[in-house]
């Protein structure tokens, strides 16, 4: 029988084959204050309105219940027109990119979530932050270190939260792993193998393109395996090699196609990882230390239908809204004043990862230990 | 609807979603023929009665139709006994280390089967030869290029056949791999990931001693996956990046804990690997060119229960007997004369790869070309 939310909240966890795996999962109180109002209701401009935003983000803030889709900041005109009307937007509040620092005087935004090509993540967050409003930036969070130090100083100046778009820190499937880690039913996590890639279609788009991307696979899907590789062993890395493989000089030419690498933790555990643009693949396992105990989701890392298992165990929590859950969240953290675990300072985390495996590619492929 | 065996050999494979792939599997014919005889019942001793030899070899004799249990080698008097009355072995064919060359003179005995540690592989495959026996060794082949070489040699030199204990090259879920590599239906394959490793027990197993075992996980477990690399992309690797981690030098004192490596194969194609004796992980992954297609096994190399799928289908062939399976396969050969794909020489370019990836990771990581 699958695992559900309501086993882990209903059921003993020594049933489960969780073992001493706690019955409250982080995001179990997201589930059930879903529907409850308490504070004020966050108002959110989306900067950007390409797939992500629209398909996804747009609609999520249809079924929020701590805020709302307030505003939205184009450079399309035709964009304008029919999001405004299909959303209801009035065109006092939508903008473009020149007139975006306006927001400042416009009481419907309390908070932007910046959905830009990365290289322009850093420049629109530090504008919105400047105009007084929060701030909700897309992963990667900018396209190196130190502009992720710029924006976390900007927000800090400004007196606004920041937080980057790692829906799957509310996601119950995730959680999963952060509680194995957290609590080591099995022990702590020896190996984590982890991938996630696709293949490019259009090679006139963005992602393609070094100024607006700053990078290849590894700033788009990569992080994903950043980011779970760190909450699997809930450690920070030492060190890392890696080794790009390119296998499509023209249509990559600007940015990283394959990039495997590993990331070395302090326990001695180790996670495997790889990225591309050039084939399809999408898995976290985690090897455990006990009892050759493994976890596995495949797929890991996409928006619905994942899937997983906890030893022989299937884990089905159904398909959780992501980015509901994670701007809900958001909101009642604005709300609160306490912060979540999506903050600058864990984007430019990963971005010190990120920084050190370029280092490691171009020595080729030497250990190199991560600046912190 | 998973695809069965039978989907391949009565559907139009159009229906599957497997495109071009051909309907008839190589051990197609294997399937169909299982109780058909021909030519000469195939006479097979073992030698080394481990729990491999006798929890899987031996069992698997007795489902057989083209050989079967007719000598015994072992160097313990308890195991004779048992294994002699349980399987009605005359004392006359059973036989110790010391008495191993009489099988010379024992006409029941047509081929030995070599289940031995690794580094007595080519010792009692090369006595086997100069018997006139025919020779299965179990993998690896022996814990050097330079003794696969003598063994290929010596089997050569008197006639008889050489056979490497590659179980999977007649499992109908491999046999997959093999037809989308050779028919590509989905485009050559762009990146593979694998990896096989387990969590030892008994630290004093022979496994662990290096005199006994030549290495680490790489030689008992690795070494599926650098078998899978190979046929699911149908190329020889040209180079290897390989780097060791240990986090139980007193365990693994002798041996490799946990090896990561890359191959390199001539079309681009990367496969990514990982071996271990220190948790636990086992799985077969394929991207392809086309579609954003892939196809996986997991488990994907244990002796039963193999799970797998070719995109959104799941593999279903239930549990073919694969000990059986290849036995029979090497009867027939040794009968009809024409070689199986299980030859020394290729378990000899196993050991070329492992012996480039304990180069690469004695030099820190470097790309290693493989020695051919």
């Amino acid at each position: 029988m699958p695992l559900t939310r309501r086993h882990f909240i209903n059921k003993s966890s020594s049933a489960l084959g969780l073992a001493a795996l706690s019955v409250t999962l982080p995001s179990g109180k997201l589930f059930a204050d879903h529907h409850q109002n308490s504070g004020k209701n966050i108002g959110i401009a989306l900067v950007g309105l390409g797939s992500y935003a629209m398909g996804e983000l747009a609609p999520g803030l249809r079924k929020t219940s701590h805020c709302h889709l307030s505003g939205l900041v184009t450079g399309t005109p035709s964009k304008k027109e029919r999001y405004g009307r299909q959303y209801e937007i009035g065109d006092e509040h939508i903008y473009d990119y020149d007139t975006y620092d306006r927001i400042a005087h416009d009481p419907a935004i309390d908070a932007v979530y910046v959905v830009l090509p990365n290289s322009m993540h850093a420049e629109y967050s530090i504008r919105a932050a400047e105009a007084g409003k929060h701030v909700i930036c897309e992963k990667p969070m900018a396209v190196s270190v130190e502009e992720c130090q710029k924006m976390i100083d900007a927000c800090k100046a400004n007196g606004v939260t920041l937080n980057i778009g790692y829906r799957l820190h509310h996601d119950p499937y995730h959680d999963v792993f952060r509680k194995l880690a957290a609590e080591q039913p099995h022990g702590p996590a020896k190996f984590v193998q982890t991938e996630f890639a696709f293949r490019t279609g259009n090679p006139d788009q963005w992602r393609l393109k070094r100024a607006l991307a700053g990078g290849g696979a590894m700033m788009d899907v990569g992080i994903y395996c950043i980011q779970a590789a760190r909450y699997t062993t809930a450690e920070e890395p030492v060190a890392v090699t890696a080794r790009e493989y390119k296998t499509d000089p023209v249509k990559f030419a600007e940015v990283d196609e394959t990039i495997v690498w590993e990331m070395e933790f302090p326990s001695g555990a180790v996670a495997a990882c790889n990225t591309s643009y050039n084939y399809r693949a999408e898995r976290l396992h985690v090897g455990y230390r006990d009892d050759n105990f493994e976890a596995e989701l495949s797929p890991a890392y996409i928006y619905r239908n994942l899937k997983g298992r906890v030893g022989s165990e299937p884990l089905d929590f159904g398909n959780p809204p992501q980015q509901s859950l994670h701007m809900d969240a958001i909101a009642q953290s604005i709300n609160s004043g306490v912060p979540l675990t999506t903050t600058g300072e864990e984007g430019m985390q990963d971005m010190r990862i990120i920084e050190a495996i370029y280092r490691s590619i171009a020595n080729n492929g030497a250990r190199t230990p991560i600046n912190t």
